[in-house]
């Protein structure tokens, strides 16, 4: 495979985005399934591939987490495959109607859903990723410019041959789809923002960190998840073990993991030994604040663990004395990503929901659903701890933007200004069926 | 008055939105209406205030149209008292339910409307913009930063003074509202990205171009205007020329008056005399291509012309042979903001709506409709020239962002996952009605 210039293949990128954004569900999901048949009758070149990059990081000395992500097997492969299919039968995300409205009798205002143009994607050694975001993209009308670890260097360029050959029989093309391969590409893009309208990192907090702090470009990414759990004195208990424990051991590197626990002094001496037990039969180590070690023996928390994502079995744990006590540590110490209330009491959970300020806010439940597949978001792009364009986890409405549709009759604003003006009907329609633009046949 | 140091006032405005975010409709509407009626009572103040402003900026020998924006008179506060009544009229914009998600039985997700924090407002000297933003950020729940144009520094600080005294009754205080006044605070604004979440500029399209190219926060407005009219070989032609020429006159240093006019080859003989009186008689200078320059007597347009947002009564004029020239060269020459089509054939019609890439895509009318006024929106936040957040003419929604709430009874991912996993529901739910986080009573 040749590629032409950088700048050739943007310009060729953002005329192939004219033809994308106006094609049909039919022909992009037609792709999709081109592309999932593609990458299986090419199994044997990705996994010879995926087999180099194996043994180079293992020459390189890579750890098992890193090696475990980067290995692109029969499982792998009908994952990926699965996925294609599954978004290729999701409802078609371009020219929905999300507002119609009646300016006048017969002055029709709708506004409809579009692409956002170019996808700059950077992430970690991850080939399935590669594909997931590929597929998301084709299926959203958007064009893309990827950029993966080095480590998986040649599994990614064997995946993005097979879907440009998959794309030589749509006339979709494949000029909607870069691959950057070197490390210095990654400030490339960074600084690429006339041509990328949106940047979704993947990787470290610190590296979706740096990625936010040298760019222009909107970021759509999560960073800190210091995730907290408040457990009210009308709590029940048993539940509150159930969701503590969970929140906190089911995956604890994730981002939507808990990291502190907050204990209703009335109910620290009924709940803190079960607490500990449980924790400690599941591995994780607790430590809690002069109060809490009052109640149990445990680690000493100190100030900064109540700042920290320890993303490990580590739990920072502290008591406070009234509702509002719960809510002034989460808005000084979370990162607005996911804090949950356990109380049966209906008052005190509606202002849990209503006073924290983050992206999700959860009563009576794991701090681990905070994500796309389980919010029935059907494909999930990532999740944002932004408030700008999308929060929480995001699907592929985070991929879309939107245009204003109007068809008049001759109208002018004339006629609507001045002392004898004719009056704005600014009646509200509703939005299913068919928008002004009619089906999309080409 | 007297202000802290600009770090307090932000750690006070940050404390603030806890409380407005969080607040009754009731009370914000309230205190909407305080506003009001506050600036009515201390119009006296106001005024005088505002004729050292005018003096002062006569004496530097200012121009016209800035003196018109910087005169704050009885018309003017009229309509500013009018405008904050009407916004204290709208609905509630937060907690609002836009997605109701069963993830199983029991298991309710919602997401809601929620205030984006803190807005900062860079303005011409323009006294009525400030407190149309201020009375859209208060019903909006979102904390203020504001620099007013230095001609307005009086009228600025005896309008915030009187608002800040109608602030005083009320629960919400004034500490959600900050005024900056020197050149120099706005750098220092545009430097603040830990701070202010949302920047709308208003102003010279140079000095919005200057905003977005100076600053790592997300920017709404707008920058160029190039704004096309494409009359189709099935235009009805008078239409044509009575949506021509107010999309041109009537106000032409707007962001969508009209700029350049694209026109059939087989409509150029019977529409072009015509379009030279109409314009000749509303004083409009054309300048036309060379085969333009064949049927008409105008000025020769460059290259440059139709890369051009004149902001006067100047039109470029180009003949086209083909609906894919028209689009081409909207897509190669325009700046994305509003574009029209006048045509009786339905299916050109369509083809343009979905194929031309602006944040307005018309048929049939002028392109001076592209307003939040207009469109029904009810308030007018400004006009995004921006695919990210929100595009075109931006209402009370631009301000918000959103929160998942989630209701559960002890659920756990555990549950959900391995072999013998629950399974989701994902059954969608209509939005009406109150959120789980209830009714904002306090």
């Amino acid at each position: 495979m040749e590629y032409g210039t950088l700048v050739e293949d943007i310009a060729r990128l953002r005329k192939s985005f004219r033809t994308l954004s106006t094609s049909s569900a039919a022909i992009r999901n037609a792709l999709l399934l081109r592309i999932a048949q593609g990458l299986e009758n090419d199994k044997a070149t990705l996994f010879e591939a995926n087999q180099a990059d194996m043994r180079a990081a293992q020459e390189a000395g890579e750890k098992t987490p890193l090696l475990k992500r980067l290995k692109f097997d029969e499982d792998k492969l009908a994952g990926v495959c699965e996925g294609i299919r599954q978004v290729s039968r999701l409802a078609d995300p371009i020219n929905a109607v999300t507002q119609r409205r009646l300016l006048d009798n017969g002055f029709l205002l709708e506004q409809v859903t579009f692409p956002i143009g170019v996808i700059g994607m950077i992430f970690e050694a991850r080939p399935d990723a590669l594909v997931q975001i590929v597929s998301l993209c084709l299926k959203s009308g958007n064009g893309i410019i990827l950029k993966g670890g080095k480590e998986a260097v040649l599994t990614n360029r064997a995946l993005v041959a097979s879907i440009r050959t998959s794309c030589e029989g749509s006339p979709l093309g494949s000029d909607w789809l870069i691959l950057l391969e070197s490390h210095d590409d990654v400030n490339a893009m960074l600084a690429m923002d006339k041509d990328i309208d949106l940047l979704i990192p993947r990787g470290t907090n610190a590296f979706v960190r740096y990625v936010m702090d040298h760019t222009k470009i909107p970021v759509l990414g999560h960073a800190d998840g210091i995730c907290a759990m408040y457990i009210d004195k009308s709590a029940d208990l048993d539940m509150a073990l159930k969701c503590a424990v969970d929140s906190k051991i089911q995956y604890p590197a994730a981002c939507n993991a808990l990291e502190t626990l907050l204990v209703h002094a009335d109910v620290a001496q009924a709940l803190l030994p079960k607490l500990a037990q449980a924790m400690a039969e599941n591995g994780v180590v607790l430590k809690g604040d002069e109060r809490v070690r009052g109640y149990i023996d445990c680690e000493v928390a100190t100030e900064d663990d109540f700042h920290t994502e320890f993303l490990s079995l580590t739990l920072a744990v502290k008591i406070v004395d009234s509702y509002g006590a719960a809510v002034d540590h989460i808005a000084a110490h979370g990162s607005h990503h996911t804090d949950c209330v356990i109380t049966e009491d209906v008052h005190t959970a509606q202002r849990f929901l209503r006073d924290v300020d983050s992206a999700d806010v959860f009563w009576n439940c794991s701090t681990r659903f905070s994500d796309g597949f389980r919010f029935g978001l059907g494909a999930e792009v990532g999740i944002s701890t932004g408030k700008i364009h999308a929060r929480g986890p995001v699907g592929l409405a985070g991929l879309m933007s939107s245009k204003w549709l109007l068809r008049g009759h001759g109208e002018t604003v004339a006629e609507y200004s001045g002392p004898h003006a004719k009056k704005y009907l600014h009646e509200e329609l509703s939005t299913g069926g068919v928008s002004l633009a009619g089906v999309f046949e080409e």
